[in-house]
């Protein structure tokens, strides 16, 4: 009987051979039938799990020339349970340090990860590496730190070009920002709000952070240890603007991207923008939006919406219920912020009615971080010593078609611990679902970024009533309110459509060309064949932090925790590209969606 | 042969026996004769250092009946080298948890640290014992966490007193503010510059740290991994003004302190600031002075100074070079600051003599850290497993007596490796010295704040000629220059008054009273009877961190180590005094100099 750290040595080293005698037929029957490896940038210098012996192999002879991996080592002791092998590992490739997972069904592989962690002769200057601050020694004429500073933001954009443009300064933005500036790619963050932060300060009151602290950290500068749970709206915009200064980002405030052309022969964007009311022409060499996870809004064309008399806007435009206190509100939508804002306006007095059209999933708040986020994000987490950047590897160990599975068991789990809060809720007419598999809401998220609610309170007023529920199909939008298709009609001083945004390449249609955005596709899913999320299945995110069809344009942004990691992988393969390294891409999947 | 292990459990758990049974002799016969126990405020309520078993009798006989010491376990393995046994251990107060560290010599205790980490049932509100960040659930008319922030700052000093007031933002004043915001204790820090971290920016423009990175970490929020190893002025800037805003201090910036009187009778300070002009009274229960480690400007008083035609200042007010290309300046000092000075003067093509006085002691930075901070700053000591945090404790547990043997050796070795530099200095006329006992450079810092330059780079323009050296004694000022007591003239345009600064208790004679002043004496210095630092012995840095012989008033600051190390314990005195906990004070110095 072998030990976890045999048949993990083992399999790495069987693994390792196989590569060496470029057998990629060899490599791919070590894997099981049913098996997954997924690929941050290592060896395909894109985000990519390929399922199945002919698909590793098939991945394998397209990349194993060019990545010439080698040096294969076991990281610690693996460890086993439930019959499944677990080890980490380390690895180089012709460019990169790599850090791999491993997870062996007997003496197969079920699951492998590889990621380039960095590039070899292009390290980050940390640790033992950093910048002295000073030359010791004197020198006439020298330049200090701030003039230094002062002269980079005098120039660049003006008299010289970044490397990176990066359309949004929110923490999408300013993660992917932290890490070029460490990589010492010149790079401009340009956003139109005035200070960084304002994407949140300007949203409504009472708007704290849905996940945890410990999932929020972003790259380099963790919270400090007394960091509130949930982050208030108002802190974390505080945060995040002394984020961009500590951090010594070029970040051009109250700038607003107008358009931006691709020009193929000289490898460069023309974008316009107008900074402080003043244009100015960039010419980058690749451009990232990261301008949110949600696209535009999606906002309804109901008959007889231009003869409301009331006020009506999407969720995104609307400020607060401040002004609504005795009013007569409705809401259009039932997911995240159509509870928020309903909350907000019954707060401040509002005769309040949600209007839900379809099923929505649930979670409360407590019982989502307890099963999903704590234990690899939290204080029993870092008890058991799983810092964030280990538990953001463990999580990207997991291939998404497993992860699926996983959460089915969770959801099964909430619904027993919350049986009595789900039956209330049904109980006063809300249509739950778990969503189309019983998966629940990160999955929800991954696949579509909507179609759930992380309680926080708004539920308890749906039950007991002092949010209205209304179940049914808009018919038009008369002078004084809702009709509905079954005949009933809703009052109305403001109607709020909560009715959700498009996909990110609404994005690049707007400033670049519907064209692009067509070429592009779809932004987010991953192709699962559930509901918002069309097949076929991708493995992995759409577009996002990795090559797409359009040359020299990247989608960077998701949740705290994907604009941590994720940045990375992108920040290499944007610095790759910007010192000249190979970088040939595998597998760029065709585009089947518009948006 | 019993293990380290053993030894010390063995001695912590006889020494546990005799403080349970109420025998401080018995306790103090497990000391060697010549020994040091050293206490930040764990027992003694001070931060003080007894030495030899007569002296740890008293302090136990004095503070066993209040303390109630308890608890006391081993923490971790205790480790042998060179004969003696070391090892960290916990226990309980009555009011605190503790941490200390152990030496024996044989089964005899050679030195031993106590000190108190939290207060019992006012722990800070960090990990798991964090804010939320919202209340969960909906509640009308509730304040968010931007309101309540700006309710505090709209009304703290204004309708409602602080508990402490700290005069002096800069790394003191905020370190301390910081912690004393995680204990809840209502703190305004004033501070008469515009910005948080205006002192640093507004010195010369060359002006890096000259203590390292690793050493320099502000309490709770470490410095990024890639912060340079020496910050640039601005930029330490502009952490500190970060630092203010992300611990929420209440910081009133361009606020100046006028004068503070005590009342006995309400236990309560009258303190009269301008606030951006206007005038304010505070009334705060505690006063803590954090105007910097120097006190007031030593301004020389030589005959014929008011006829000097050209400029003249002290250091304090020389703004930098820029104005003296080709102009003749006369720097009269030879410490860090008349070093710096000097070279920025050259460096801007000024013709520069630096007057030599007294000798100087001079170690080159990097062999400074090397032997000094590295082993326990650095990424040496990281790779090693020893913390920022880790590191301070270390340091704590060494008594300043036997701190000073040990740095004869470095400076015994600091000699040998920097010979040829050393021999370069003093052919060029430099007179150089190690310390009166030849215990270099840290012991200086600790006994008198003064005597000697970190060479960053001057000394090499001393020893090649590009700055002049002048030795001798100042006789006057003429109308046109500096005048010798051996007849020698220099002319200068530009004289700086590199003299020095008084001892901290001046800021106290000029916002206080000149008598309040004299009761509390001197401030910094061990007593060591060396030069600038006449006995008696205390032991530890007089008035620093600790209580003083005015009620209510205290002194904050240091280096960045000491402003981020005593800040803890100054901050539990004060929370401890704010929430009505007996804080019984043991063996507070008599004052023996004034000034």
């Amino acid at each position: 009987m072998s030990t976890p750290t045999e048949r993990a040595t083992h399999w790495l080293s069987a693994f390792s051979s196989a590569l060496a005698r470029n057998d990629a037929a060899g490599a791919a029957d070590l894997f099981e039938t049913e098996s997954h490896w997924r690929d941050l940038i290592a060896f395909s210098w894109n985000i990519k799990t390929v399922e199945g012996r002919a698909a590793v192999a098939d991945m394998l002879k397209a990349t194993l020339a060019s990545t010439k991996p080698s040096n294969w080592k076991l990281d610690g002791e693996a460890t086993e349970k439930d019959g499944i092998t677990q080890a980490w590992f380390t690895f180089e490739t012709a460019t990169a340090r790599g850090r791999g997972h491993l997870r062996l069904k007997g003496d197969k592989a079920w699951t492998l990860l590889t990621t380039a962690q960095e590039l070899k002769g292009f390290e980050e200057k940390k640790g033992r590496r950093r910048w002295n601050g000073t030359d010791h020694g004197v020198h006439k004429g020298r330049k200090n730190w701030l003039e230094e500073r002062q002269e980079e933001e005098a120039t660049l954009g003006i008299s010289k070009q970044p490397y990176v443009l990066i359309v949004g300064g929110g923490q999408g933005g300013l993660a992917l920002g932290a890490r070029l500036r460490r990589l010492g790619v010149p790079t401009i963050i340009v956003d139109k709000h005035e200070r960084p932060g304002d994407a949140w300060r300007k949203r409504y009151k009472s708007l704290c952070l849905h996940d945890p602290v410990w999932y929020d950290h972003m790259p380099y500068l963790p919270f400090p240890d007394d960091w509130p749970v949930f982050s208030p709206k108002d802190k974390i915009g505080d945060w995040l603007e002394a984020y961009a200064k500590i951090m010594e980002l070029n970040y051009w405030a109250k700038t607003e991207c107008k358009t931006a052309k691709y020009d193929e022969a000289k490898k460069e964007w023309t974008v316009e923008v107008l900074r402080d009311g003043k244009p100015v022409t960039l010419r980058p060499k690749q451009l990232v939006l990261a301008t949110g996870q949600a696209g535009l809004p999606n906002m309804p064309d109901y008959p007889g919406m231009k003869d409301f008399k009331g006020k009506q806007r999407h969720s995104s435009q609307h400020p607060g219920g401040e002004d609504w206190s005795g009013k007569k509100c409705v809401v259009i939508g039932s997911n995240n912020s159509a509870h928020d804002i309903c909350a907000d306006l019954w707060e401040h007095g509002a005769d309040v009615t949600m209007v839900q059209r379809s099923s929505t999933h649930v979670s409360r708040s407590e019982t989502l971080q307890e099963l999903w986020t704590y234990p690899l994000w939290g204080e029993q987490a870092l008890e058991n010593g799983i810092t964030c950047d280990q538990a953001d590897m463990i999580a990207a160990s997991m291939p998404y078609r497993l992860m699926a599975e996983g959460h089915k068991q969770l959801t099964a789990e909430m619904k027993r611990r919350d049986a009595d809060f789900y039956a209330r809720l049904e109980k006063a007419g809300f249509l739950l679902d778990f969503g189309d598999d019983e998966s629940g809401l990160p999955l929800k998220y991954y696949r579509r970024g909507s179609g759930y609610y992380i309680d926080v309170g708004a539920s308890e007023l749906i039950c007991n009533g002092s949010i209205k529920l209304k179940q049914g199909k808009v018919e038009r939008i008369t002078a004084t309110g809702v009709k509905f298709t079954d005949g009933s009609e809703l009052e109305a001083d403001l109607i709020v459509y909560a009715t959700g945004f498009g996909s990110m390449n609404g994005w690049a249609a707007q400033l670049i060309s519907q064209e692009v955005a067509d070429k592009v596709g779809k932004v987010w899913g991953l192709g699962s064949d559930t509901t918002k999320d069309p097949g076929p299945w991708e493995g992995e995110f759409r577009n996002m932090w990795k090559p797409t069809q359009q040359e020299a344009l990247w989608f960077q942004g998701g949740n705290l925790h994907q604009s941590r990691h994720y940045s990375q992988f992108l920040a290499i393969q944007l610095k790759a590209r910007m010192e000249g390294l190979p970088t040939p891409v595998y597998g760029v999947p065709k585009t089947h969606h518009l948006s």
